[in-house]
């Protein structure tokens, strides 16, 4: 035992623990490779440095800033990537199972860097507009911000996926300035830690922002409060343990679970043995049996077909499986690795045995199972196993037990409504597939398999070129299902980001609202300027400068020469007659005449800081501009977000939002929008 | 007993329960008026006719279908509004408190109808967009759905709001499809059975929507699946208890909670005694203390204040209070009535004694407390009381015990930093008001405040001219607080439906999630036609219609044109040696010539179907046009809208969202938008 190394836990910003308590073991050959240690934690001492000094450093920096954190270390990582394949290997994945998990997990820090940048303000307050008048008077209004919690966020982690079930948790929680203790499964916690000492090396992340615990929880969850957070997954029993421990419940602690369930693919009626489709079918059914040996919690766990191809399907699938060869996912040739440990090789062999009564085998051990690699027999090597169910409405097991492992059962069904009602048997899962090739199919079945799915994947021929295929939770989109699996929502984007942070209603006058929210609020105050705001560079502009333009009275010629200009004849600027029937009763200027003579009013020709106008949004065209009215526009600038980004000449530049509203001569408001704008720095950025 | 009446549940569609159980009593005098029945329940009978036929008969409508429903239904009960006030009477209530209930219940019926009208589909599936590209070849796209569950949703209400507390639950959840069983708390469940009475006389609900169960709930909590909801409004003891039913957390049933907290006022430092804010706060204190008995789960529990200012406060609101008659709210003059039952009242004295512990009453019944009426000394009558507390740092009773009734603590800070951590000691509220002149003091206490609270008020002389108060959730912005406050989030405008439907993300083919989603997805299928996409009216039209123009090359005349035409004379469009210095190195069109470029390559002159262009949204210059580009124009009917209205003429109309692509010779995309159009019926509608 000397020679084995003591994993340690990272608490309050020091590794600790020296002794040895419980032995790990590699997936392999079941050789002893690493122990945890035996040293209680004191996570009170966790919990104040992370709420203090944690809270601390992260809310130094703001929402753009941690993006870029984000990004730096993932660049860092990607470096250093290869260490972590090294030790991925001993859990029993196979390169391409590992590059799910390793470049999966960097990925998922690149892609929540990228959507932070590109979605986040540039300070601690995440405005949800917008404001909306709440009197007749002008006087009050509503809004909502999200901000940091000031709490802490527990992420605790199944043993699949060490790196990337972490990262996935933590890219989202840091954004919104939570520090994070992960706590990954036991059985392969060695690479969870070599990960966190790979990120604490960096030093790119500011103190107290993770921690590790190695082994138990001991009674941390019974020291977390309403502004913590937690997030699971792992299996629905110990989703439902943990969520109802008292103290989360009585602090309403917010709990997050995803748990494995059930997923499914259904064949669609519409799809024939002779379409490429049948063949995707079958290949994503055997690639997600097998992947990482069956332990995702993706996994396609039931097929379900048309009862007049499950012999094809049955036929095709045994051939798939039959040619993937299983063993030491560093020799030559091998598909498939092993089960995570000889403990779980036993609870999927049971549970096998539970799915198969009043059940055939279409494929198992009896196949001629035969791992490649030496100590092979010491490792906890499963067969691809493939169960036929021919009365899946009436047998529970096959929706209810899951074998976590590289176990599948198929079923059949008679119409679409059967293969639904199946589907919706496991109670609540993460993912299913539906192969068609048939759009009309697909407006039916995926809003019915939607209300007990988290993610509906349709394959066909168009889809396959690119898809990334049913068991991969992507950064962008929703991952996590109702009922039995776990509730709860993680990823999706920025809405991952937003279940980390605390959303508030806040009324008050609009100037209050903009004094919170950073973005001017229509109403409000404004701040009028004898130098026009499109001549302030970023760092002096505030939001709140605004300019009323000089006047234009609109006239018959601005109409006919914009006809010209543009080639747009509407009857309702050109036909006298036509137009007199319409709501307004006359001919009317075109709403893009009034856009253009409304940035007529307030461009500043010479060259200045606003380098584009890049965009427009929310363009209302409120009330009509007539023959003779006479418009002005007022330009307020309403919100500035600083990406810290130069422009090729190595120039600092910030993004400025304006908000423009174009009134008539009774001051009604007749044309409302924003424009976005690239306003240079004054100062060369660092 | 023989003339009182037994409350009766709605199960099934039939009006359940004839022997009497539990005695209520009115608030007033504890006079005998109702009581519950004996029978029990068939909770399994109410759970499959909800999931059966209630599921149908919400089906059957669509959103906007459901709106105009809970549109019609409001319009009806405030025709009987008047009923709904003679009963809410017994519970104690002044006029002013019952309007909140019964016109504020009514008004959450409108805002939902109104929000669900402006921001709904006209069909069950909720796209949240926009589709992402996830691939490089354009095959695979994802994006996001939201759908009706399929199940139920039970509503368990608290004592306070009969009628609002049941109708604001009700709302979102009618137009997520949900029906509901609704079960409000015993003491005043009589003015619940009126108001449910009254929605099912109307007729206007589908069969099944809606159930009311008067008593206990029995064993429904462990009926319920992972497709239904609980929501629960009550004290934080009972939310905690229901939370752990190991049924709803075995199948992540979403529990939603909504607890009284201990939500206070701040008076921020800026403000001195002669400001008109320091009325404000006294008088804001002082309506909510008393407004319904101080039975608000949003009511001033605790009276931040600068020390230096404590004595002012406490004199006026002393003064205030002495002020308000409390009694029998229908005689003349009464401003306060009685606590909801003698219960109440016994719980609220027991709850003042703790909070009185070590600190001093400022007001109390002992300041010649003597209710106005009849039999008001058998009445639940309670006086308005003010405890100081000058160490509330140190005192944890002041910030843990919530008496509910007109009880308040005053308390002291000695800068806002201790003001807002006096605040966090309440681990949770459901609202703050900070009364402050200052907007950086807002842009400070504000974002910390959100922190531990669902809603920040602030007020000031300009906000109170239409201030909605403290106490009133609305249904535009989000109600409920972290922590002891629930944890939950309710209202907020079309939020508060998303939290009753299941979302979904949805992977595939452009071609396929348009087909789902109902909208057009880039790269997707388009339908050519000969008759020009502005031709068909709202029936004819598909998503997908599509037209692609002719092209025109933009010239040095075109710029020169717009320029004049516009008044646009920004250098990149008309100086040669500035334009030179660009990312562009050259002059290029004006955004908005392209902008109306591209409408006179696809605009229809003559009349027709599209009436109107009211907005744009989402618009990006991709590329530049420089002079000599040719530049064409995709117009793709992405999105209809059937909000089943008519124009002035009687004309049914809809909404049509068109997707465009501007591109270039090379076909690389120079500007892409929606424009939104209103588009009239062939039919006249019904």
């Amino acid at each position: 035992m000397g020679n084995i190394a003591t994993l340690q836990s990272l608490i309050a910003g020091r590794w600790h623990g020296l002794e040895a308590l419980t032995p790990l073991h590699s997936a392999l050959d079941n050789e002893l490779i690493f122990h945890t240690h035996a040293e209680k934690i004191d996570f009170d001492e966790a919990l104040v440095y992370a709420r203090k000094t944690g809270v601390k450093g992260m809310m130094a920096l703001d929402f753009q800033k941690r993006a870029q954190c984000l990004k730096a270390l993932a660049l860092y990582m990607m470096e250093r990537k290869e260490e972590l394949y090294e030790i991925s290997h001993l859990t029993g994945a196979t390169r391409a199972d590992s590059w799910v998990d390793v470049e999966g997990g960097i990925g998922t820090l690149f892609a929540y860097a990228s959507m932070g940048g590109r979605e986040l303000p540039s300070s601690n307050v995440l405005h949800e507009g917008p404001a909306i008048a709440l009197g007749k008077r002008g006087g009050f209004a509503g809004t909502h911000i999200l901000v940091p919690r000031g709490g802490v966020a527990v992420h605790i982690n199944a043993f699949n996926f060490p790196i990337w079930g972490m990262l996935e948790k933590f890219a989202p929680s840091f954004l919104a300035a939570m520090p994070c203790i992960v706590k990954p499964a036991t059985a392969t916690s060695y690479l969870t830690h070599a990960t966190v000492k790979m990120m604490m090396e960096s030093s790119l992340l500011p103190e107290g922002a993770l921690q590790l615990v190695i082994g138990s929880t001991g009674d941390l969850l019974d020291r977390m409060g309403g502004f913590d957070a937690v997030t699971f997954t792992g299996s629905a029993d110990t989703a439902a343990k943990l969520r109802a421990n008292p103290n989360l419940i009585r602090n309403s602690v917010p709990f997050t679970a995803e748990a494995d369930s059930l997923n499914c693919a259904i064949l669609a009626p519409d799809v024939t043995p002779d379409d490429p489709e049948f063949d995707l079918f079958v290949k994503e059914v055997a690639r997600e049996m097998t992947g990482k040996a069956g332990q995702k919690c993706t996994a396609i766990r039931r097929v379900i077909v048309p009862e007049q191809h499950v012999d094809a399907v049955g036929e095709r699938l045994r051939e798939r499986l039959a040619r993937i060869t299983v063993g030491n996912p560093k020799m030559e040739g091998v598909r498939m690795g092993a089960l995570a440990s000889m403990d779980q090789h036993r609870d999927v062999s049971e549970r096998v045995e539970m799915l198969a009564r009043g059940n055939e085998f279409l494929f198992s051990a009896r196949d001629g199972f035969n791992p490649v690699g030496e100590n092979c027999a010491n490792g906890a090597f499963f067969s691809p196993t493939l169960i036929l169910c021919r009365n899946a409405m009436v047998n529970d097991a096959v929706h209810d037990v899951e074998a976590f492992g590289p176990v599948s059962t198929l079923m059949t069904y008679r119409d679409i409504d059967e293969g639904l009602a199946l589907a919706a048997r496991g109670k609540g899962s993460l993912v299913s597939t539906l192969v068609t090739k048939d759009p009309a199919i697909a407006a039916y079945a995926v809003p019915m398999a939607a209300a007990s799915h988290g993610r509906v994947h349709i394959l066909d021929r168009e889809s396959a070129v690119d898809s990334t295929g049913h068991g991969s939770p992507l950064p962008q989109l929703k991952h996590g299902g109702p009922g039995r699996a776990g509730g709860g929502e993680e990823l999706g984007g920025i809405r991952a980001v937003k279940h980390f942070l605390q959303r508030a209603a806040v009324q008050g006058s609009p100037t209050m609202l903009a004094a919170v929210t950073g973005e001017y609020v229509r109403g409000g105050a404004v701040k009028e300027s004898d130098l026009h705001p499109f001549r302030r560079h970023f760092e002096e502009l505030e939001v709140g400068h605004s300019l009323l333009t000089h006047r234009r009275t609109v006239s018959e010629a601005d109409i006919v020469n914009f006809g010209g200009v543009s080639g747009d004849y509407f009857y309702m600027h050109f036909d006298d007659i036509a137009a007199k029937d319409t709501q307004f009763g006359k001919r009317i200027a075109h709403g893009y005449f009034v856009l253009s003579a409304a940035a007529g009013l307030f461009v500043s020709p010479a060259p200045g800081p606003v380098l584009a106008n890049y965009g427009l949004d929310n363009l209302r065209f409120v009330a009509p501009v007539a023959i003779g009215d006479t418009i002005r526009a007022r330009l307020t600038c309403k919100r500035k977000v600083d990406r810290n980004r130069t422009d090729e000449q190595g120039r600092g530049q910030g993004v400025v939002a304006w908000d423009v509203q174009v009134t008539n001569q009774h001051d009604e408001l007749v044309a409302s929008y924003d424009i976005l704008t690239l306003v240079q720095k004054r100062v060369i950025n660092t």
